[in-house]
């Protein structure tokens, strides 16, 4: 990449050939419950603690994504995992059993995209030839985390949003017959003064606007080249506020934008607020309904944008603002017509 | 890389143009203090609070590495960046002033090795022309954190380490002189039972032992070819067990084999137990003292293991055993005669 360029279009695009998505009761009660792999009627998932449950659902996440795509553990040269627990915990116990190297990330709840980013520059680029990303949110371990512990029944505010419990896991592979990602962007973290930590939608969109902005002004494509345009979960608030951004700079990604917060949980019947949040949002969703929506040909070419909130709750208490990052991946079925060339392209 | 082969060659090794190390007041009163290039008296560098005082030492540490270097920051095509507060925010919060696209990592304290490992695979593979590693602790933010607020005066165990308040941000560019980074080579967590999170040397020996053993089986190399073999803060418990579990299985490295966590303090006047540790244990040792010995000729060839434990008070709390993981680096001040090819090597 050129210095101060920053969109990346993959040499060669790896092929995404397995992918899993585990989610709790809730998740799987949504209008899109059939679309994932697996689900537990308690959220526990046989464990003795929330933090444990998490895990267990990126182990099985893992587990059936091998499974699915009949790959060998020792055919998967690498592991791009994360999630929100406190020094990445999810991950860390959830993943232990696979013997493979493993690179530990923190996106926040960008975490699928970053790990696919990273997973795909890595194959498309020969240095593995199977690279695997995985993420994982649950809600009971966040809550007590990052708000109040769940038995204590505090009143959540209108723009909150609800931490999905899920996990995802997906293998990118140098060879295999789509869908692929041709190109990543990686983003830039940005910060407006937004200090609520109930609304990290509003955090987290002027992140996704500028990563959107800079994709648009330099990839050449236009919105109606995708069928979806999917943030993480920026929720109700965070997606209109993305959606009146970019028009207001003249990009109208109006038709064809949703967000993976909105799409989880049906708004009229299951009480979240503004919507879904949490790494394992876009993680179930990408590994569950939007591969089976590749598959179908409902999608042909969609650009996904992962959503981040740069903040702890030590660092709110401590007054600093919440700054967010987006990081976008294009996954289309077909590759594209003259290859990129592996040079990035200046904006 | 071959399924299951975990030396990764670097087909076109990147430089180490540019590197700053700022520390605590008592990492400046160590044997190796005139090595940094930067510290605060009080250990405060002008903030309220110990995890300001962190972020802000990220800050000046990538912007001292860029002056030295004399780099723009528009030159900075990535970051990759880590520490170990909750949600990584030492790094989020320290970079922020730099609006360069930034990847999150959670590597525990291997996260020097893990950032450079990124970031020399980028450049290496012409996905970026320079990309940075990052990282920090600090020893106030991580005792409140991860043990007892140190107002609190807790006695500590004879196998504690002591939290190094330090950063390191090192620069990797396609075009330099050196010191190159030739090989790297993932780590993969091992877990042996350890659950004494005042031990942390013992739990994350086997990960170190596990990497080395995996490089000198299939990298051709044996220890004799290094001026130094360099763990990152194993400290006195870890570095004996790394030493005598690898002459065991047949790899003498004590001739060479020091670790960054003995390096850093006086085991004789300062009362640090079982010596440093942290991210910013290695990474302002590899950032200041290593890179000014490659300078002076006193390193031509070393081999960097990044060790880190996977754990959070959380998970000791609920029972769990503690995982380590290493990443190793080697860095030359010469190319390799033949070019690895970018392939990887067969254990």
């Amino acid at each position: 990449m050129a210095g101060g360029s920053q969109l990346l279009r993959i040499q060669n695009p790896p092929s995404i050939v397995s992918s899993a998505a585990v989610v709790g009761r809730k998740e799987f009660e949504g209008p899109l419950g059939a679309d994932f792999d697996l689900h537990a009627d308690d959220d526990k998932f046989g464990m003795d603690t929330w933090e444990k449950a998490e895990s267990e659902m990126q182990r099985l996440a893992f587990g059936l994504m091998l499974k699915k795509g009949v790959i060998k553990e020792t055919d998967v040269d690498a592991i791009f995992a994360g999630d929100l627990l406190n020094q990445c915990t999810g991950s860390s116990f959830g993943l232990l059993d696979f013997n493979i190297p493993y690179f530990g990330l923190y996106g926040a709840c960008s975490t699928m995209a970053e790990s696919m980013m990273l997973a795909a520059l890595m194959v498309g680029n020969g240095v593995f030839q199977r690279a695997a990303a995985v993420c994982s949110s649950h809600f009971c371990s966040a809550e007590r985390q990052f708000r109040f512990p769940i038995e204590y029944g505090g009143q959540r505010t209108p723009t909150s949003q609800w931490t999905v419990t899920g996990a995802g896991a997906m293998l990118l592979a140098k060879d295999g017959n789509g869908p692929y990602v041709t190109e990543v962007m990686p983003g830039i973290s940005v910060q407006k003064g937004v200090k609520d930590a109930n609304n990290m939608g509003a955090a987290m969109a002027p992140a996704a606007v500028d990563t959107l902005k800079r994709y648009f002004s330099c990839s050449g494509a236009v919105p109606e080249d995708f069928d979806a345009i999917l943030t993480g979960d920026l929720g109700q608030i965070g997606h209109e506020i993305t959606a009146e951004m970019l028009y207001a700079v003249g990009f109208n990604i109006k038709k064809m934008y949703n967000d993976c917060g909105l799409m989880i949980y049906s708004a009229k019947t299951q009480d979240v607020h503004a919507g879904g949040s949490g790494c394992g949002c876009s993680g179930s969703i990408m590994c569950g309904p939007v591969m089976k929506r590749f598959r179908n040909g409902t999608y042909n070419n969609i650009l996904f944008i992962g959503t981040g909130a740069l903040m702890s709750p030590g660092s709110v208490q401590q007054g600093m603002p919440i700054a967010g990052i987006a990081h976008l991946v294009r996954i289309s079925s077909t590759l594209p017509a003259c290859g990129g060339g592996g040079e990035g392209v200046s904006p």
